[in-house]
């Protein structure tokens, strides 16, 4: 038998309760184990839940308690939370964490402090999706080539919504915020943040790279436009909020960002608030996993596949590596990550027009591959929609500086990244 | 260290031995160990091969052979494969296997005598995705509701040119083979063999049940028509081989065929020789898992990540179960099963032919979805098709009959099942 202590019982954690009991059967047969969940800590006993376990506020009932097995920990936030796992370890518990956040600053820390205990967080990124299983266990003979995911579901809603219905970003998160989709405060989503915190989970497993958020390029969905989706389709792409991880000569680039996906590629496809990561190794090709990427019921899958793998007593090594790499990747700074881009600019209808753009920009390196010209309904401007080769995005990020010097273009340029 | 034997150096073979080599570096840090390919047994040490192994005809080199660790089976076939790894088992070692047939055939016998050793397959299904470890680790949370996969790449190759070009199957088999996705005798892909022994794999995993090809519905792509195809996309479905498992109220269904699948589910849209699974669990919903179904560096790739497995001491249950289930499911008869159902009628251009139509269907409870009426180029005649609601196999399969039989009908009924 063992024994689960839940530290904070919100959706996630009574749908944990729940399927323990429901599916009991089918996870006692293949645990080789009944597994109870046995007490779980809340900060408020009066709150009504669903569930019938026994609970408690305090917290040294579960990490202090000889039996609990397992330390459950899904209360959310950083800083608590670091020493809530950090103090379940030491009393020798194995944990499981659904918490991004915890391990997109504190991973390497805390597989430091786990040793040879069971630390698992399969939860911790796309919810109900065996990714990091995959990623650690099913793909561990490969170098992974790029990982590219949707891996927030509340802001491939909101695109999903805007791509099929034309509707504005504001409309769309209004929408969103009232379908619960969206929090009050939907920064942490549509920031990319969210995605970013998972993204560098995946990148661990793949690289062995120890950044923080704080080291790689985010950026949000809030500035793009019907207009960017409408031109995008032309182009033949669809806009998708990308976590992209990807080795080139020179290092390992960690990003999150709109993105223009090519329409045949399968991710482009994921649609709503689901979640898929594309993982390229060098043996096995493109892969993709697809599925819920965040609900009670779904995260509550990964975090009792996660019990189950401590029951059958196997451990992998918690960051994919028994042993850390001889030769290190090293993570490229944001200004030194490559990509094809896409140029949005407003310019005045004159002639020669394009072929001072294409000048200006192969002074930097950057050749055009595909060109798009629309009349624009302001007086006297087109506008001018470009597409790049690879460059660097140093190289771009001057070129718009003195594209936006000259009177005939102005302010007005955006850019978006490219993945075919 | 770990030293592997490898029996069957043909393509996947080779690739597991130049993975293991060109990959060492981060394939020892995953394992904690170094990996060796030390040995392999072949036919003919006279053929030309490009590895650099010990190689030897003598099968107990590797069997009874102190210093080997891992036995990787590569040989194929069910007969001898079925000795070697049993004698390997014996002999206290480790087995990998990518062999569907030997497990489609004997995974019970194989589990059993395995006892608490490993015996991991992870390439027997789907090549190169990890869905023997989703399915066994990931998603063990879950009472599965359904496994729906593409498991054949020759077969998804074949149907997607069908559907993109309109060519007929005659053409798209003769180009399968001039490409060698084809054998010359293609009996095993195309009639559906291949896919039931992978999903047989899969089913065992999901619902614990020991069923054999024999035991199941097993249909092939011989009979489809460019006018399936078409008729299909004005329906809104594609066609696909499928292999179906799936719960229902009375038991299991285990099935493989031709089947309409809606353009609107994510699997219709996988092409070429790519593989993908549908699973959906009663916590998770819906996930799926995508990629190459076939060659020998992505099925490498599977097997290598069972090699790392084994070096870091992990062993879940083979087929998923620590202990049998207490309850077992049954696997329904083949007419037991229940479908919509797609038919194709040539009738006699007369009044009241489609009331007819509809009440013989009704008197085997069978209700009619949508109806289409096309010209046919045989005069008098029109082309007649239906999709039907879900009913009983055997129902479908006696009003055929009856159809049949109505000389304004006559012997023409093409009929294909539907998952929407």
């Amino acid at each position: 038998m063992i024994k689960v202590g839940i530290v904070g019982v919100g959706t996630v954690g009574q749908s944990v309760v729940k399927i323990l009991q429901k599916n009991q059967d089918i996870i006692s047969a293949r645990a080789g184990k009944k597994i109870i969940p046995a007490i779980g800590v809340v900060k408020n006993l009066d709150k009504k839940r669903d569930i019938d376990i026994p609970l408690t506020t305090d917290v040294n009932e579960v990490i202090e308690n000889d039996e609990i097995d397992i330390v459950v920990e899904l209360m959310g936030g950083v800083k608590e939370a670091y020493d809530v796992v950090k103090r379940a370890l030491q009393n020798k518990k194995a944990v499981v964490t659904a918490n991004k956040a915890l391990l997109a600053y504190h991973r390497y820390e805390l597989q430091e402090i786990a040793g040879d205990l069971p630390l698992f967080y399969e939860a911790s990124v796309a919810g109900g999706i065996p990714i990091i299983g995959a990623l650690r266990n099913g793909l561990s003979a490969n170098h992974i080539e790029s990982i590219v995911g949707i891996l927030n579901g509340t802001t491939n809603y909101m695109l999903t919504k805007m791509i099929k219905e034309g509707v504005s970003y504001e409309e769309v998160l209004r929408e969103a915020q009232e379908l619960g989709y969206a929090e009050a405060d939907p920064t942490f989503d549509v920031g990319g943040f969210d995605a970013a915190h998972k993204l560098l989970i995946l990148a661990s497993i793949a690289y062995g790279i120890d950044a923080k958020p704080e080291d790689i390029l985010i950026e949000g969905i809030e500035k793009i436009t019907p207009t960017d989706v409408e031109f995008a389709k032309e182009f033949g792409y669809e806009i998708k909020l990308l976590g992209i991880a990807k080795r080139n000569n020179d290092g390992v680039e960690i990003r999150v960002h709109p993105t223009m996906v090519k329409s045949s590629n399968p991710i482009s496809k994921v649609e709503g608030v689901m979640n898929a990561v594309s993982v390229v190794g060098d043996a096995v090709g493109q892969t993709m996993f697809y599925g819920p990427g965040a609900g009670g019921d779904a995260t509550a899958s990964a975090v009792i596949a996660d019990i189950i793998e401590i029951a059958r007593g196997n451990s992998s090594p918690m960051l994919g590596y028994k042993k850390s790499l001889e030769r290190g990747l090293k993570l490229l700074k944001p200004s030194n990550i490559e990509s094809r881009y896409y140029l949005k600019l407003k310019v005045l209808d004159k002639p020669g027009v394009l072929a001072s753009i294409a000048k200006i920009l192969s002074e930097f390196n950057i050749s055009i591959s595909s060109v798009l010209q629309k009349e624009s309904k302001i007086e006297n401007r087109v506008r001018l929609l470009l597409t790049t080769h690879k460059c660097k995005e140093f190289e771009i990020i001057k070129a718009i500086a003195k594209l936006k010097e000259l009177e005939w273009v102005g302010d007005n340029i955006a850019m978006m990244r490219i993945e075919d």
